[in-house]
């Protein structure tokens, strides 16, 4: 048994020789006393051509109400060359085995889909050919950030999902319980009973694996997480959703400016071994998703240093500027989606770290400056995409630490074991958080996360 | 800058040189006009000796009270050889800067402590020789994971961890809410407003990715899923977590036997490529925790086939035995940890396959047999571990499927679209999950699966 890819990669291996494939009919030209049909099991971005011919002793009128679109074949046959066609190769089949039909209800035909309706078939549209190319880069795109952090002597760690306390002191939690909601059980005080609930007291999904990956880091020097993280945001846009990927490193030793030179050589390193492993993926969506995407790819991975302005110079940029935002740009505020996309496709036309930002507004356990004013943070903005990476150097004074959690008004009983990394051999060390789908839309230029995991969770939509 | 496992790994390569390095201080022995400090950075096993003098310029007066375990040091010096040491290499040291003090209370002092104390300060515990061991493994045995599934042409998958609905029917969920249980809303039946709640419909944490990874699987032909799994189950016992990480690899166009085969190969390839890559971590294990487990894998390893029976033959070996089980076997019951150990331990001494187990007490997905009595499921068995493996083919018929999701007394409606795999294209396909922990354990020779993950997360305790 072999693959289409097995036959793509080195067809020389398996011409004239007589071979068997399993997949699916993705279309099929019906002839009198011919019939060709495209085969594909997923594992390539091409059809394997067949051709099935009443020469050749296949019984056409017996097979042909069952050659429908999306129906799953064994086909046994020989490949042969193709001198004259476009593709040098096809397979003459001697036997065709129907494994299963597939109704004329079929919702993926042969013709263009929107990718809106695509995804209330999310279940389907994984054999279409765009989303074919999408997940079998996802999976590249995996490979790839493994890959470089391997090769960087970090290793790979698991964060809890499941947390007792709120991480960023962001809100925006999902609870976890098993309390029967019809009848929450109350203690004396007429509170909730959490000593009922599973874990004895309230549990969240996470919002970060980044605390306990510290805890790791001031273990093993340099280590990343790759797991699912949540947000319990109403957020509507095309870059928010409620579950989604992250990969968070974690390095001891490390101060803001590694910490900045570690997240380029990532993602320059990720978008070079994706373009090899993957060429033909890539092809497809420079073809049919955004002219130019290798050739923008490839600049990337060249580029020598990303530019890195401060928050403030960025402020001073947009107040500058003659275009008339909507929110208007203050010192202080955060960066919105167009403060982002004037920075990075106006002025910089490349990514852009942006780098000390006000305390006030970034999360209390980054590093406070000198100036007592800013946090030695650092967001990656990229051109289409945005923040991509935001992340920062840790605060790793305890006294200093032990204020910030104050000043935001956030439980230290929860953070004790946190503190104790400050308490017993704290260093300097720096991390930072890259959203994983963001990643895929700036690799594939695809605009919506929902089209690049395979089913997307956001409010009102928990399908499949 | 360079760490432990660089000198380690080719301690020629530093020799004579001037080095430096970031870590913690693991050990140290003091003398008048020298001190030895043992140095880790939690990159190897074992840890590098520095030697401070007076002679050298060392104001060890000075240092003397910073010097205390956990605290960490910069450390510059030259690698000098010590070739009538134990060790062929030491740092002689020209500068130590102290980065961060660790006081007298420092949880883990260079003593034996028990692993249930260690379980308290489990942030801390990764700094121990015994969890720097099990935490570089699990980072190895993850690599293994995706490195035979990638070379075996499967595709890493991310399926939702957040659901609408319960796959395996066997409850134990974790509900997931943004309802504020203090006022639970209420529609105009009286029954809880979920339209109000975030995905406007009851949530849950999945207990599998596999419904999901098997419309992948009809896409991509083979795949696997690698991502944090839940049971709200109320267990105490030293192989069940309420979070671990699974392995779930689903393939189409494979049956029972092809899926077993590949269940053997996974599991013979991750214990080669782990020996392989991190001797001196299994070396660590060998003399520490279980004598003979390198030898133990390797046979493994070696194993021409495992051991192969059906649920039939295991229920006749358990009541054939003169062993007085607690709890008495019986046609129709499941293997309790008893049971599977006699299998295991007294009569294969191996890990052991059982086949063919009754349909009543396997999941509503498992494809019946042709006596219409059993499903072709299997466990894999193995000894100390129990259950390490399930998997089955799966119902690929769409009517059978339908039957038996009503037999299951599961919503049909739930499930349309998984149906719809059998609807369109459906053909004969198989899988299996690997719980990661209890891999863990069976390659690490440890016995609680609250020492192979870094935050366990069991009822009552979901501390860090």
């Amino acid at each position: 048994m072999c693959s289409v890819k097995d036959i793509y990669t080195d067809y020389a291996l398996y011409l004239n020789k007589k071979i068997a494939i399993n997949g699916w009919l993705k279309n099929g030209r019906f002839q009198k006393k011919f019939v060709f049909i495209d085969l594909n099991d997923g594992t390539y971005v091409d059809d394997l051509q067949i051709v099935l011919k009443e020469s050749e002793g296949i019984d056409l009128n017996a097979l042909k109400d069952y050659l429908t679109i999306g129906t799953a074949v064994k086909v046994e046959g020989v490949l042969v060359a193709t001198p004259q066609a476009k593709k040098p190769f096809e397979l003459l089949a001697s036997q065709v085995h129907i494994l299963g039909n597939s109704s004329s209800d079929y919702p993926i035909q042969p013709k263009k889909h929107s990718k809106e309706f695509l995804r209330t078939v999310a279940h389907l549209r994984l054999r279409t050919n765009l989303f074919g190319v999408v997940f079998r880069l996802r999976n590249t795109v995996s490979m790839a950030i493994h890959h470089f952090f391997q090769q960087e002597g970090f290793i790979n760690v698991h964060t809890p999902i499941l947390t007792g306390s709120d991480g960023e002191g962001a809100g925006q939690l999902f609870q976890v319980t098993t309390l029967d909601l019809n009848k929450i059980p109350l203690n004396a005080n007429k509170q909730i009973d959490y000593k009922q609930d599973f874990f004895g007291q309230p549990a969240y999904l996470t919002v970060t694996g980044q605390l306990e990956a510290e805890a790791f880091a001031t273990a093993f020097s340099k280590v990343y997480t790759f797991s699912p993280t949540f947000r319990a945001e109403n957020s509507h846009t095309q870059r928010h959703m409620s579950e989604f990927w992250m990969v968070e490193p974690e390095m001891a030793f490390y101060d803001l400016g590694q910490n900045i030179k570690m997240a380029q050589k990532m993602l320059q390193s990720v978008i070079s071994y994706s373009l090899e492993k993957s060429r033909k993926d890539f092809e497809f969506l420079d073809q049919n998703v955004e002219n130019g995407l290798i050739q923008r790819l490839t600049a990337i991975a060249n580029l020598e240093k990303f530019p890195q302005i401060t928050y403030e110079e960025a402020i001073n940029l947009l107040l500058k500027s003659e275009v008339n935002f909507e929110q208007k740009p203050f010192y202080g505020g955060d960066l919105a989606t167009e403060h982002e996309k004037y920075l990075t496709d106006t002025v910089f036309k490349a990514p852009v770290f942006v780098i000390n930002w006000p305390k006030e507004i970034k999360a209390f356990y980054m590093k406070n400056n000198p100036d007592n004013k800013t946090v030695a943070a650092m967001d990656l903005l990229v051109p289409k995409v945005g923040e991509l990476i935001g992340g920062s150097q840790r605060e790793e004074n305890l006294e200093v630490l032990q204020a910030k959690i104050k000043a935001f008004n956030i439980s230290q009983q929860d953070l004790e074991w946190y503190l104790d990394l400050r308490r017993f051999g704290t260093c300097v060390h720096s991390g930072f958080g890259l959203g994983f789908e963001r990643l895929m839309l700036y690799l594939t230029g695809l605009d919506n996360v929902r089209d690049v995991i395979a089913f997307p969770r956001v409010p009102n939509n928990i399908s499949f």
